[in-house]
């Protein structure tokens, strides 16, 4: 199916819930409203799910990984052979992802979309089942080409990209899970990333790039530098978003764009982890606005452009704890979040039940 | 022992782990401070515990429940009889901080300090095991007087509050407990909170008075009022953090300074949650300022005397979540981030570990 026809599958979520959701919240014995957000983000799985008792039981994290030309531009602070590897960590479980996936009681599924190396699916660790990531090979290209020099993919890659997220969306509702966490490796990808939140924002370049995974002023000039003359060689359209990404975005965000959509094609939510996983969320969202309604931001991240996007979007972040790694770690912490409101919603006894009296007075 | 015997063992929190623990997070396969607040999280567990590799296996919320009072004077939207009707739903396991103490895998303790009803903790559901707290009846007052007539307790009342903190830390230390959390319950207990807020900042009433469980704007304005007769009939010393506590506290307010006061004399670290506990753990502050080192704010509350008692203590809260429910809710939570960083800390494969290259440029 296209991805014109999966969007057209795409509903608003189903206020039509709302009421009765709020209904069972005023009941519990608290002050009314007085757990916040945490009833915002159960209200929210209702109306998503269009299910009056949501069950979150099964969730997953899925970290797309992916390469980037432009990373020969020394635009980050690490070398590119850490994508290869830290996807190596991942599998093997000693990765940041692995550690906070573990204790939200999520899995971890790890997507090779893009990165610029051969894995061997059959040798350890692989094969191996244990305390990491489960691998999945859906590459789509060994790396996006130097956007400073022209596309970064060539729009079938890009709509393949999207594509991989949709399948992979399909294919693990069908395995039962419940929830979706959207994250990302590749090293330089807050350059396409912010280069997609310039072009969809409006915003200067300057005022949506960071320092990524930690470089100086100097080299933060010249990732400007960089993404300026990437948009300015590459003259992305602002309103065809697949364009955007083709032009100035990568593999593994292409992939969660696809995600996103799959999931809000079969009313399933999905948080967002940070800045590159926005970056995708936009990509979503400027294709579809209704998939707005799916997504959960997990928090406020260090990099400047994020703001911006969840503005756009219309998002704002669970969690606020100066996070900046990726993979998808803000989101499984914000699943703990977001599940502590579906168990109050869920669990809680109402006044009734409990015999408690009550407000007596406005 | 007496109060000030105990005072003077707390000692300031390790400094001479952090470059221990920093080093420990420097090492792990993420660019370095990119997990932000986490890492925080974590070189503060090993600081507060001296150990290079703390552990948080056990982990237990203290809910002090005490009556008041001030309640006479209509200060709260809900009757007075909700406190022991809520310690008994604390007990069925039906309230908010029942499901999140499940969720966060903590124990929940329910104290009876001060509430104005006779408990018979031989009959259910005080003696049946289950879902719910544990009852612990350490009743030093049936509430507290009216404070706008006069002392809200005895000032051996007050010193006999703390005392019961005291030793329930010391108990649950025994036990085998890691981490506390610090929760109330008591309705009207915002109006000594209020008080104290007000007396120890400096601030003026109205501007650390906020609507509770969720009065209306003249039951407000009464409030406030209600608490500057207290103040100016009472005039509790500044410099006296039990001669404020005695005047316009309360019983739980009295057990959360106590329990702080317990924990960090023997490097344990404390959630606080919320509007409540932070007026206890002011005291507890006030009292003896090393006890900072050793406390956790859990949430920033949508009470408004909040944030002047974080900023005098010096805290920065983990989550802000516009909760204002009390009962220990926040700090379950919190309980849960702060562990994340933990695990990050102590589970996550290094550098050389996983074969990863480290930062090339700055």
């Amino acid at each position: 199916m296209s991805i014109k026809h999966i969007i057209s599958h795409i509903k608003p979520d189903k206020q039509e819930l709302y009421e009765a959701a709020q209904s069972r919240l005023d009941s519990l014995t608290k002050p009314p409203g007085s757990l916040g957000r945490l009833e915002e983000f159960a209200r929210k799985l209702v109306t998503i799910t269009g299910e009056t008792m949501p069950e979150l039981d099964k969730k997953v994290i899925f970290t797309f990984a992916g390469d980037h030309g432009i990373a020969d531009e020394g635009v980050s602070a690490f070398p590119k052979e850490v994508t290869r590897q830290m996807v190596f960590n991942f599998l093997r479980g000693g990765a940041g992802i692995n550690v906070l996936a573990r204790h939200a009681n999520a899995d971890v599924v790890v997507i090779d979309i893009g990165v610029d190396f051969d894995f061997n699916p059959s040798s350890p660790p692989f094969n191996k089942a244990g305390m990491g990531g489960l691998f999945v090979s859906r590459k789509v290209i060994r790396g996006t080409k130097n956007m400073r020099h022209g596309p970064a993919m060539t729009q079938e890659e890009a709509i393949r990209c999207i594509e991989v997220g949709i399948n992979l969306a399909e294919d693990y509702i069908l395995k039962g899970y419940k929830i979706f966490g959207a994250g990302e490796m590749g090293i330089a990808n807050t350059t396409p990333s912010s280069a997609i939140a310039a072009v969809l924002t409006g915003k200067s370049v300057s005022e949506v790039t960071g320092r990524g995974t930690g470089i100086g002023d100097k080299a933060l000039r010249k990732k400007i530098k960089v993404i300026e003359d990437a948009i300015s060689i590459n003259k992305p359209d602002p309103s065809d978003p697949i364009d955007v990404l083709s032009k100035v975005g990568g593999a593994e965000i292409g992939g969660i764009a696809g995600l996103i959509i799959g999931a809000a094609s079969h009313s399933v939510p999905v948080v967002i982890d940070g800045f590159i996983s926005t970056a995708g969320a936009l990509i979503a969202y400027c294709l579809e606005p209704n998939t707005k309604d799916y997504m959960f931001a997990a928090h406020n991240s260090v990099e400047i452009g994020h703001k911006a996007m969840l503005d756009k979007i219309g998002l704002k972040p669970v969690l606020d704890l100066n996070l900046r790694l990726g993979e998808g770690t803000g989101a499984a912490l914000a699943m703990l979040i977001i599940e502590a409101g579906l168990k109050i919603y869920k669990e809680m006894a109402t006044f009734g039940e409990a015999g408690v009296s009550e407000k007596a007075q406005k």
